[in-house]
């Protein structure tokens, strides 16, 4: 199958380069050429897809979810945080069946098919439900089992982790890979967190925990063990021994970010959730100084509301220009690409995507520019990071394959997925 | 004629009212009648609007604008400020025709409808382009000529801000209203604005004007008049002599603040453009604790980028969430608030819009909630406040008028406004 798409604005989002007008050609689940005037091109494409008033750019990479909570959006915003995390969001999520986390994992799909992200990193329970929607709605994703360890559970969590390890790595035509999930600093103690670093490092799997999200969880772990959550991980060897996806690291002191320095991995960045819900601003120019790599998330809908990772990228650099008082910082290019190379590089899937290049995987979206908040065009990259929203992605494609066209979900049955959607999150919240 | 939009969610947006299911009964301009089960309101209706799956609330009020920058949107991002301002935006500015003004403010107004908002505070130059623009596209809008007093230019700003008064006020069917426009207090002596508070007040016009947006500003009155620059508005009795909106109110001390205390009108925030500018955040709890009314603006596209109050909406609430790392505080009744009742009064039009009650002009929004990021829905107004994004907006009414169905504009023929706006911002940043 080759599908050739022509009359295009192309963003690839590879170092230095500008935006141009060409082709793209896609065989099978790969991009096989991209430029000016292919040399006949045309004749080889089995499908012709006219980018006319597009703009194709990579697709963008949420490397921080939890997928199923999109049932909750909107449940219990604006309350105190132990408010919502006790009151609402534990009650609702006991509640969530195996099929409520396949429908609500299906819903932030479709949600993010439909605003342009085409991979992400997700962690939470029932994983097989969760990779079972990966598998039908097409898109990418490193899943990962939530590991608390605050009571015996007679290895079960882990069980459960290894499972999804063994049964879905490399899957669904390779679209799904794992990581291991200890959830925090603060509810994994340091032995089995050590163990489960040993376990990662043997496996060669890369690790996905949240870190220093809240004031809260840096007092803690003081408490508990005299150090900050960063040093508590450091301690541990994290840093050395697996490639690390940390979700927020809000609250780093110097001290800390000097202990990221040469980690594999990285800082997923959640701009949205970490306003909304009062966190604090990560020292994303810190980290990257220190040549830590940052990538953008969303955190899940329950916290956040959105996942458009749109949103992320102009919340990002507001909240940057405005922490430094300075609207040079943060320039358009740069959150560009935390949402689309740098990502790549925390899913440890820089090599396939994050930019476009033959020879890389197809993922890849087409903006619709032709509209009046996206015109004039002074320069393309200035749209796409302040002017642009979910709404205006009209084309998604995730392993050279069409997912969204014009709009249209292709792999999901979006009537069905709304229907199912409401009257499970009405069950779900009954008298919560 | 009657308008029936029936079979629809309606959030009315009165003090401690619940959404409901209903109906909403328009006669020529104004709403008639609003609540469930109207009695046989459909016999008297000449067109039915389906509101099936669509929630209706007031049309979103940016009471603060500068329509035709949106020729300049992503021109010059990422900039330091004055850099932004003395190598960009006044050689762009000076450029600029009268047919310019004319398409880059309808091209803002475009965008406006299409993202939910339905009037407008805007200061520019050469407003009888603009006054013809709102004359066209039906929106409402208080008009203001901005006067800049730093060179003598034989009264010739002040006679087109008496003109664009003489002319315009209260004429479209009522849609246009004007202001006096002194630009800022940096801008302003005291003895030209003077005369302005004293013809303000003499006409019973409100003044609009730019107030504490950047730190220079404040070190710039501090020296020239050894007082803040709110105290020095104060000091030639702004407050008590004209309804007054101040736009932005970032810089403003706890004294400052006493001394909005009981003055006519209040501040329009502007959330997003203050972050992209890296102005800082605007003390919007201690205004609202001090009796000040704070109304939502998104400020000009040439700074902001997006003149979707949506974005407003969410960025008001995360940035004030972030600032008391509290994210109970500025719930999402209250930010709905700011962008409509509030910026109502701002623009002293509360008496006919801002709220959705009979009697009141038929000024509102139809949004689409049948979509994977809006759905399940758990609180309508969470989602209307932190998920919803301009483009979910369908149908945009002013003054009882459909101004946008479906997503199709019906005052404005799109193609001919993109394709203008091409062409002529191309010439206006020739070379710059």
């Amino acid at each position: 199958m080759r599908t050739l798409i022509q009359n295009v604005q192309i963003l690839t989002m590879k170092k230095g380069e500008k935006s141009f007008h060409g082709e793209l050609l896609i065989e099978n689940d790969r991009i096989s050429a991209i430029g000016t005037n292919l040399p006949k091109t045309e004749a080889k494409a089995n499908k012709i897809i006219d980018g006319k008033g597009m703009l194709a750019m990579p697709g963008l990479i949420n490397a921080h979810q939890h997928t199923p909570m999109s049932l909750l959006k909107g449940f219990s915003d604006d309350c105190k945080l132990m408010e919502w995390l006790e009151h609402k969001m534990l009650p609702a999520e006991a509640r969530m069946t195996p099929e409520d986390i396949y429908w609500g994992a299906k819903l932030a799909m479709a949600e993010m098919i439909k605003s342009g992200t085409t991979a992400f990193a997700d962690m939470y329970v029932h994983m097989n439900e969760i990779a079972a929607a990966v598998q039908e709605t097409g898109m990418r994703a490193s899943l990962t089992r939530g590991l608390v360890f605050m009571q015996n559970d007679g290895g079960k969590r882990l069980t459960e982790a290894l499972d999804l390890i063994d049964r879905w790595h490399g899957q669904a035509d390779g679209r799904i890979t794992t990581m291991f999930g200890p959830h925090a600093p603060y509810t994994c103690p340091p032995e089995p967190l050590a163990e489960i670093i040993k376990l990662a490092s043997q496996k060669n799997l890369p690790i996905h925990i949240h870190l220093a999200e809240t004031v809260e969880e840096v007092a803690k772990i003081k408490t508990k063990y005299n150090c900050s959550p960063t040093a508590y991980l450091h301690n541990l060897g994290l840093f050395t021994e697996a490639h690390t996806l940390l979700a927020h690291g809000v609250h780093l002191t110097h001290g800390d970010i000097q202990l990221l320095r040469g980690m594999k991995g990285g800082v997923a960045h959640n701009p949205v959730s970490n306003m909304k819900l009062g966190c604090g601003i990560a020292p994303v120019a810190a980290l990257i100084d220190t040549s830590v790599t940052v990538g953008l998330g969303t955190d899940g809908s329950g916290s956040a509301s959105t996942v458009d990772m749109f949103e992320g990228i102009k919340a990002a650099a507001w909240m940057q220009k405005m922490e430094a008082g300075d609207p040079s910082v943060f320039p358009a290019h740069q959150v560009l690409e935390m949402a689309t190379a740098e990502s790549a590089k925390l899913l440890r899937l820089d090599h396939e995507t994050g930019t476009l290049e033959a020879g890389k995987k197809a993922d890849l979206i087409l903006v619709d520019m032709n509209k009046p908040h996206l015109q004039p065009v002074h320069h393309v990259e200035s749209l796409l990071a302040y002017a642009v929203n979910g709404s205006d992605v009209d084309t998604t494609i995730v392993n050279g394959k069409l997912l969204m066209q014009g709009r249209k979900l292709l792999t999901i049955d979006e009537e069905e997925l709304l229907h199912q959607a409401a009257i499970r999150a009405r069950r779900i919240v009954d008298g919560i």
